[in-house]
């Protein structure tokens, strides 16, 4: 817990300049959660007997919301099933590559089951607070995964572009009324041959730690990231983007949404009205 | 990476029965992780210097989609601050009461900053797709300060009823239009002499893991688990209840939602119509 040399590494890597992070505690957990990059280029080899359901054990003891468990995940082995998702999902091929790759959804269609069961009408199940839950428990559960499989030197990669079809998934993985893929992630090892995954640097602390009172007057921490990315895509990328540029690049168009300007109505066929 | 006694004691608490997990890998992170309970009862000892600093840096080493970053965290200090929050959350007295109380936003309104001075409209901010990457990526980085404050044998809890009231905490923070708080997250040293904080176990992994296809066909685990959870409320509870009967009595009516029913509402007046 006493200050190491890994952690001033691991935070010059995580904001790629000198941060105003204050010493403080290190220990072989914090080191594997900085140490965090995505992964899209796997080695074939298998994982360890075991791993999927340790990572799905990991998943599950996160928290979640009183206790309702409204997320659920499906594993996908199947290589047809793993062809058509990556097809869904912008044609990424880590999603065919990687060993295993892990559907999360947001699965009200469960406690549909038990109010059913019961003789019990649900009338909460369809606002979007209940959704809202659901997809944030998955996402929390998605993250002790991504951080259990990154224990065992594992390389891991969220896929949100599961979104962009929900419906053509839904239909895929016989999803029933209630449940939605909210991200993919894949996981495996890393071919560092193929692909240098490098520590992205995040925005400075000064634009995303508040104390008390939101403060807005980010601009120059905002203006030091940009300099940052570029150096660090310059580093790493053909071509080098400010993230200023890639914000507007990202959020400026509806048609990079890819087709997830449609969400709300895709939900409300999947049986999510989110009133 | 052996398999250790620490591993099928900690499943065993995790699913409340002898689980179908088979045997699999083992480390420190994954006994972090599986260790997880939720703290409701802190000692008032502060938190040593750096830990808040490094509990972000942690939050902002998670994945976050394309690198948006479409979160942000308030640290809650302000007694007075403090007692608002808990006052609109529910009532709980560990919001007042732990040493680190965090506040996680949905915020796009640090993106909406840089595409008004980069003169650039950003026509996919409307959108429920990019509420919903927000939302999420604000889940992502809470649990890995999650991990990371467990990690250093701290308590945490997570506030959802920080949503009964999106307006009133929006107003006690100072948010900007297109930021709004999504969970709480209360950290600090566990009193175990107020309470005796208990793994609270999970529904067995053949109710949540899938493979290839969703399979529904889950009556006889949620059978069992009703019994789990009636034997374990039965020990910490004065009531015990199974987890149906909690099912249907937290989404049976809309009363329970505590006014989150109106979330989309809320959402809509803080500048996230959700489109």
């Amino acid at each position: 817990m006493n200050e190491k040399p890994g952690r001033a590494s691991a935070l010059l890597a995580r904001y790629g300049q000198a941060d105003d992070v204050p010493p403080g505690p290190w220990n072989p957990v914090l080191e594997s959660i900085m140490g965090h990059r995505s992964v899209r280029a796997y080695k074939p080899d298998p994982l360890p007997h075991g791993t999927l359901e340790t990572i799905v054990a990991a998943a599950q003891s996160a928290a979640t919301s009183t206790n309702m468990q409204n997320w659920s995940v499906v594993a996908i082995s199947d290589p047809a099933l793993r062809a058509d998702l990556a097809r869904m999902a912008a044609g990424q091929r880590h999603v065919t590559e990687c060993p295993l790759f892990l559907v999360f959804l947001a699965d009200l269609s469960r406690v549909a089951r038990v109010g059913e069961e019961a003789g019990a009408m649900l009338e909460a199940l369809p606002y979007l607070e209940t959704f809202l839950v659901a997809a944030m428990d998955a996402a929390i559960a998605a993250q002790n995964a991504a951080v259990a499989a990154e224990s065992l030197g594992l390389g891991t990669v969220y896929i949100g572009a599961i979104r962009n079809n929900p419906e053509g998934v839904a239909a895929a993985l016989g999803l029933p009324p209630g449940a939605v893929a909210v991200t993919g992630l894949c996981i495996g090892y890393a071919d560092s041959e193929r692909e240098q995954a490098a520590v992205k640097p995040r925005l400075p602390q000064a634009a995303v730690l508040h104390r008390n009172r939101y403060d807005d007057a980010d601009r120059a921490a905002r203006a030091s990231y940009d300099k940052v990315l570029l150096a660090s895509s310059a580093n790493s990328e053909r071509i080098s983007h400010t993230w200023t540029e890639r914000v507007v690049s990202r959020l400026g168009t509806l048609s990079a949404l890819a087709g997830r300007d449609k969400l709300r109505e895709a939900l409300e066929r999947l049986g999510l009205p989110l009133r």
